[in-house]
């Protein structure tokens, strides 16, 4: 299979920034040529796409959502952090089953392919049925182990480690954990013996708020990350979720490992957690990605909303416009994101990377004049914006349309009978 | 000109947020029935739309904003928020001639309509520009001056007031001044005089920044809000833009006076400039409305941004997930944007309220499943919900296509050209 863009705007996202004017080729998974336009002479094209001028880039690495979710959204706003957790949203997803699972995160795959998401990292119930929904839907995903005192054993995890890693190009899997507030230190430690035995980077929610910070510390006379990093869970990298509330010790323990923090400003924000200290982590060399969290905490998954919120939250934290660049921003969630998700290949777009790619339409009164693109997209991109979106070499969607399955109302109906069969009685 | 929408869920915005499913028509410029499934026989209508179970509402009032500023999108980002203003705005600006402002007027409405804005409130060079291309687009605009030492007189004010107003259907005028820190004492106090010859309300920029709050302080001994008070420019109403550095003085004073609070919060976060104690004015009963500021300072001109950020950064600033409820804010975005800005028939839908009508597009997965629409709306709604915006009974754009213009094109050229011209040495 030979896709050709030509008359494109490509933003490889490589160091610098570079915007080539040109053409790009994709074969099969992968991306053949990135550049000037190319003598097509002797090549044939399954596909020939004129760009118009619009922006090729990288897609998207939604790095923290619990894509399952879908069906709490709205369900429950504007209620206190633990009330909403406690009274509305843990009973929820005690009766959810594992097709429920795979029919909402279907519902919020076609919500990333309309956000320009080419992959997501999914931490929640059941990853057998997220990925076998990913797989149907051509998302590529990094599944992620919410293991914690109340779910399954650990056991299951190391399972699902060997199983779900290697099952099929768009899925892998890491270990991690719910929290430390949601796990024992037994538990912890049978933990990081595994990580020793596979010499695995472990991922978890950490410092989302300030009480999750003081109770750790009131109960182990650490924070979390020092918890963490003392049990030796994070021998061998990974990050956390959130990271809202971090000392000076946190952070130069995270620079010091290199550690990912992944920001989850959007929810954050919903959920009166906090603001993260993004501007902190940069001046540290800290990398940073970025994630929706759930759509039932945020509600939405639109990382326009989360880019804008990195900068802007940050600014306000600083006190100082010029706190966090765009550029920056704009790198967390193509290039960090890949990377903190071991998604090495799908960093930038060259040549032999994966063609995990988005275009970004210009033809609209928000992305005009265009004085600086890559701003434009930071600042005042929204998803209208995303004119396709490609996965492994496949177009999902494509103006407007979904091409990765044939009724979504068929989707939606189902994600309405999953709430008013859970919220029932 | 009758225009009939059937199989619609209405979301008419008046007291109680009632869900009418049903249908509305429309007789010219004025909305002639909202309710259920009506019988039809015997009414001839020149177009009839079926709805598809999406949602009708009224549009949103962007109540404040520079539209003119389209040209410096992107063009100055990451900067402080001084450097930003003197190096970069203010001399573009000096070199603008009127047919820029009106070209780059209607570049930023494309982007209000995409946005379900279907009235604004713009401060910015020559109004005559302003009103001319929101004519000959079809969008309503309420003009406000913005009197300063350094630009036309106080006559020029006066004059306009008495021209502009009654000039067009879609364009009123009112009376406002710059900001304290633009204007003389001696200046504020002709303004004062004309307040009182009309009986009229007075709009400002007013507490943007901790610093003009400050100087003001220095300078007079009274904070903005204050000064204005003892020169009796509130006498009559009207209200202030921003209001993000208040004292428990000033929003007594706001309170006791009935004026209005226009927040900003997109450009707030953007120039670092702080979060206004929205909470705080809505528990005094202060009302408020919501703005995007002008797109150079913010980037965007979207709705549903700066719906989420008004009670996100509520919620932040109160360290409460439940400050600032989502349905509240959709009246501030819909009704209280109408009442400040003097629109009083477009603040609710009913029969014979202005036709300035929105259709939200629930086929869309950020919109499902629908726990709560109004939620949906406020906490995930996107541009890409936007299916149509109607003012004063016109269809302006609908399913993604401009009807009020020929060639969108034609103006983003146009918009760069203008800032490739005024950016030139």
């Amino acid at each position: 299979m030979m896709i050709r863009f030509y008359n494109a705007r490509i933003l490889t996202m490589e160091e610098g920034m570079p915007m080539v004017e040109g053409e790009l080729w994709v074969k099969d998974e992968r991306i053949a040529y990135v550049g000037e336009k190319k003598d097509t002479e002797g090549v044939t094209f399954d596909q020939e796409i004129d760009c118009e001028g619009n922006v090729l880039m990288p897609g998207f690495k939604n790095a923290h959502t619990h894509s399952g979710m879908t069906a709490m959204r709205s369900f429950a706003d504007d209620m206190p952090l633990q009330e909403w957790l406690n009274t509305k949203i843990f009973p929820l997803e005690a009766k959810m089953t594992g097709q429920d699972n795979y029919d909402l995160t279907q519902l919020a795959i076609l919500e990333y392919l309309t956000s320009g998401v080419t992959a997501i990292f999914d931490m929640y119930l059941s990853p057998e049925d997220i990925a076998r929904a990913c797989i149907d839907m051509g998302m590529r995903c990094v599944l992620v182990s919410g293991l914690n005192n109340f779910g399954p054993a650990l056991e299951v995890m190391e399972e699902r480690y060997l199983k779900l890693n290697g099952m099929h190009p768009l899925i892998s899997y890491f270990m991690g954990v719910h929290a430390e507030y949601t796990c024992s230190k037994e538990l912890l430690e049978q933990v990081s013996e595994l990580i020793h035995k596979y010499k695995a980077p472990l991922w978890t929610h950490m410092s989302e708020t300030k009480r999750e910070v003081d109770e750790c510390v009131e109960r182990y006379g650490m924070t979390p990350p020092q918890l963490f990093d003392s049990l030796g869970l994070f021998d061998f990298g990974g990050g956390g979720y959130h990271c809202v509330h971090f000392d000076e010790k946190d952070m130069e323990l995270f620079r010091e490992k290199g550690l990912y923090v992944v920001t989850n400003p959007g929810s954050n924000t919903k959920l009166a957690s906090g603001v993260a200290p993004v501007a902190e982590y940069l001046r540290r060399g800290i990398p940073v990605a970025i994630g929706t969290d759930g759509p039932s905490s945020n509600n939405c998954l639109d990382m326009f909303r989360e880019m804008f919120l990195v900068t802007g939250l940050a600014k306000l934290r600083q006190k100082d416009a010029s706190a966090v660049d765009g550029d920056e921003v704009l790198k967390m969630a193509c290039v960090n994101g890949a990377k903190a998700m071991g998604l090495h290949d799908a960093d930038f777009l060259a040549e032999g990377k994966l063609a995990d790619i988005i275009m970004i339409d210009l033809h609209q009164p928000n992305m005009q004049p265009l004085n600086k693109i890559s701003k434009n997209i930071v600042y005042s991109g929204s998803k209208q914006n995303v004119k396709m979106t490609m996965i492994n070499g496949k177009i999902l969607y494509f103006d407007g349309k979904f091409l990765c399955c044939e009724n979504p109302e068929a989707i939606y109906e189902k994600a309405n009978e999953i709430i008013a069969r859970l919220s029932a009685e």
